[in-house]
């Protein structure tokens, strides 16, 4: 029971700081990743899925590699030895941990298991802005169908998301079975070809179809000289992928994509069951009334087809707004997922079809952010009660505790500075109102109220000093029974 | 793009199963933890608490020593080096990490600073029953003021939340500055001596005063015929300290206990700061509406003690209930707290008065669990719209997507299983109804419902299992049209 400050001061002082990819979170941030992770999940539970922790750990060898983006296993990822010298690493997103849950659980699982998730997931990986190496992920997987529709809802649930939070988005999807059926019946079987032929896909937005055709076929010079291998297809294999890389083309409805696919891959059987899928998917879609605005076929996609292995989707935000420095920003891909039929093999050795998908918290956050403004996401503070004297903190506590048994947010200043920089500090937390209660109040049996917001916009109103401190914007005097009515007034105006 | 399971099968199959300590949480317990969180964090807030999250990693030099019943540093956190060769350690509660924010950013925060915070916190300890690597804690804290009026505070938010939750606690309060006075007063100044007294005082629940009695002066020999050493203190001053840690016998309320300690301290002056403490916090509780059957003065608590700098507090779960064998469960403590003035000096050498109050979610959980049942805290899975035909989807999909419109959750079923398997999915995820489409309604314009609850309980009623099945309990035909409003009366009565 020494005291530990004054009798035996620490030498060392470390500097507070955060490890570098961490990040603290206040009030107003906190508020909107929640509202954002209650919104959507309520669509999900809506959508029949059930919600499910995993822990933060897994022992390594059950995380496996099942990053997208990722070829090497348990590299970028936070591991440490357990005291058994089992490696155990933090999770790097929310499907491997499901998938060993499934294993796990397969048997007393209902089936179809559809949960969905959220929660912090940590990547080993160099921070950058806007890049943390923690972050939160909200997923929703149906384990267990193999059924086209189980994708088309997991998308509709996606498209209803979004639509609840308020988010402008547009679900692009592809399908890995078309593709590759393609390839197959045009004779390009071997992974380096085929993964010469993604890539080349993949610049479709940069380099248009001129460029795409050379990188199909012997390859393509850049402006700087610099030559880039093709995929080597023949000029008759070239022709089909184009076409169908372009079967999206003029923001075709999905039912003009199933159409021209169609056209595609009528000499080509080794497609029709990709869109004999796709086609199952567009009927439900319908059903679920999720328009052509909403989810569109896009074969151009590329992005995870190495990883899904059927349907693949893509959340894009159809958003277009200026930052800070009122610079064009357009947010892209916040999200994404498909079908996955090797989860649960790993651990069992047997195939369980499951598809889902995943978005960034923080990253929609931050839209919402932009679409809604600074403003309305603002954390506001209590009504604070200022502080005059030590002996009447009972009246001041007594008033707190009526303002919050009447639904408001009140507190009592309990530093010890004066009343301006109580005001000040009222005015920083962005509260409503300020309650005073000097000893002419308890002597007339009054307090006097200040509307914070309201003496705000007063202020602008008054250019003379003078003015200003007699007017007293905002503020009056009243009787102590009609103070809870007239907080609630001010609160609810703001 | 190679199918990976059929064509290169990986020879190694992890075992599916976590890291010991650690644990996979399902829909009920989610729910009802989110729901406590939610209840209690509101209270927070109304009383001006702000949310404030940090991230999972601290550099270990700044977590420090801060827990409080850990003497090694360092000892029992999960930690691991970056890349850049600093140690960083998973937090091992929210503490450290406030001390280490408030630090960092002392002179752009509104002070007093009141923030609240959740989430989980990491224990590389040896786990066991009930007793997890990973759990979840939620703290309030006020940091920047001396007044003990911000104990009071404290003390009525976390009786409020206990209260809000439902969850029937008792605060208990005692202040370090009593203890440490009175001993001080008597000569006893030595570490190890105090902390004798200290270990005594804590046996006082199992020994009892006379047990107390020996431990405090010379030692105690227990029936095993073992002995242990007692404090030393002479019998002139082993009367005080006893009377002392008696004060608050027989459920005094708190003007007694403060009444008590006042004779006891009368001739002990170096006390009085604490009693002084004591009785602004009795002041500020009453003005509160905090009720001595809510927090109580217990001068004979001494956990925590040597951690915290002046109030102390303890939250005990008022609730005896049996466990599912019968036996009786008393929850015990729940929660904690108290003042800690030396938060940031480890940072910045400067000190920053501080109090708080921390409990531990899953622990309040499974006590609400105890009070409320299993059964009202179930997680209710959604309607679920039998699939018997894969030409109808669409109908399907229709109906759910108007359902969920209504604002009711509902599926397809996506497996492939027959009725009886799908009406046992229904059944398992306590679906409150099932929706039959098949030929004969698609051709009669109709649904037919089945309630699941009532089909149960009439169930028990008809022991014929003919009966059972030609009476179809609980199910009806209806037209199309009326089929929402139908299903909005099965879960309202739900």
């Amino acid at each position: 029971m020494t005291d530990s400050t004054s009798d035996t001061p620490s030498e060392f002082r470390p500097e507070a700081r955060s490890p570098r990819g961490f990040a603290d979170k206040r009030a107003s941030q906190i508020a909107l990743e929640r509202r954002l992770v209650e919104t959507v999940t309520k669509v999900y539970e809506d959508f029949g899925f059930e919600a499910l922790q995993t822990p933060a750990f897994e022992y390594a060898d059950a995380l496996g590699k099942f990053l997208p983006d990722s070829d090497r296993p348990n590299v970028g990822v936070f591991a440490l030895q357990d005291d058994d010298d089992q490696w155990m690493a933090l999770r790097y997103d929310l499907t491997a941990p499901l998938a060993r849950f499934a294993a796990q659980n397969w048997d007393g699982l209902p089936k179809p298991f559809r949960r969905y998730a959220f929660g912090p997931v940590y990547r080993n990986e160099k921070p950058g802005p806007g890049r943390l190496r923690e972050f939160i992920q909200c997923d929703a997987d149906t384990v267990g169908t193999d059924r086209p529709e189980a994708d088309a809802e997991i998308i509709a649930l996606a498209v209803a998301g979004f639509k609840a939070a308020g988010v402008p988005a547009l679900l692009r999807i592809n399908n890995r079975k078309l593709l590759n059926g393609l390839l197959t019946s045009l004779g390009v079987t071997g992974p380096d070809q085929q993964m010469a032929v993604l890539r080349a896909i993949d610049k479709l937005d940069r380099l248009g179809v001129p460029g795409v055709e050379l990188l199909l076929g012997k390859g393509r010079k850049d402006d700087s000289g610099d030559f880039t291998k093709g995929a080597g297809l023949a000029d008759t294999a070239i022709r089909p992928v184009l076409d169908f890389v372009m079967a999206a083309e003029g923001g075709a409805a999905r039912s003009l994509v199933l159409q021209r696919l169609g056209h595609v891959l009528a000499n080509f059987p080794e497609g029709q069951a990709g869109l004999e899928d796709l086609t199952r998917i567009d009927t439900a879609l319908t059903a679920l009334g999720v328009s052509d605005s909403a989810a569109v076929f896009e074969p151009s996609i590329v992005r995870g087809l190495e990883y899904y292995t059927g349907a693949v989707f893509e959340a894009e935000l159809l958003l277009e707004t200026r930052d800070e420095k009122g610079e064009m920003v357009r947010f892209g891909s916040v999200g994404g997922g498909g079908r996955y039929d090797d989860l649960v093999a790993r651990f069992t050795g047997e195939r369980v079809p499951a598809t889902g998908f995943s978005f960034g918290v923080s990253r929609l956050a931050a839209a919402l952010r932009l679409v809604e403004g600074d403003k309305a996401n603002a954390a506001r503070g209590p009504i604070v009660i200022i502080n005059f004297s030590e002996s009447d903190m009972g009246a001041y506590f007594q008033l707190a505790a009526e303002i919050r048994a009447a639904g408001l947010a009140a507190e009592v200043y309990l530093g010890r500075s004066g009343m301006k920089a109580q005001m000040k500090y009222a005015d920083r937390r962005l509260s409503p109102a300020a309650v005073m209660i000097g000893g002419d109040e308890l002597n007339n049996g009054t307090v006097t109220i200040k509307d914070l917001d309201l003496g705000r916009d007063l202020a602008l109103q008054i250019s003379d000093n003078k003015a200003w401190r007699e007017g007293r914007p905002g503020q009056v005097t009243l009787p102590r029974a009609e103070a809870i009515n007239h907080l609630k007034s001010i609160v609810k105006n703001d």
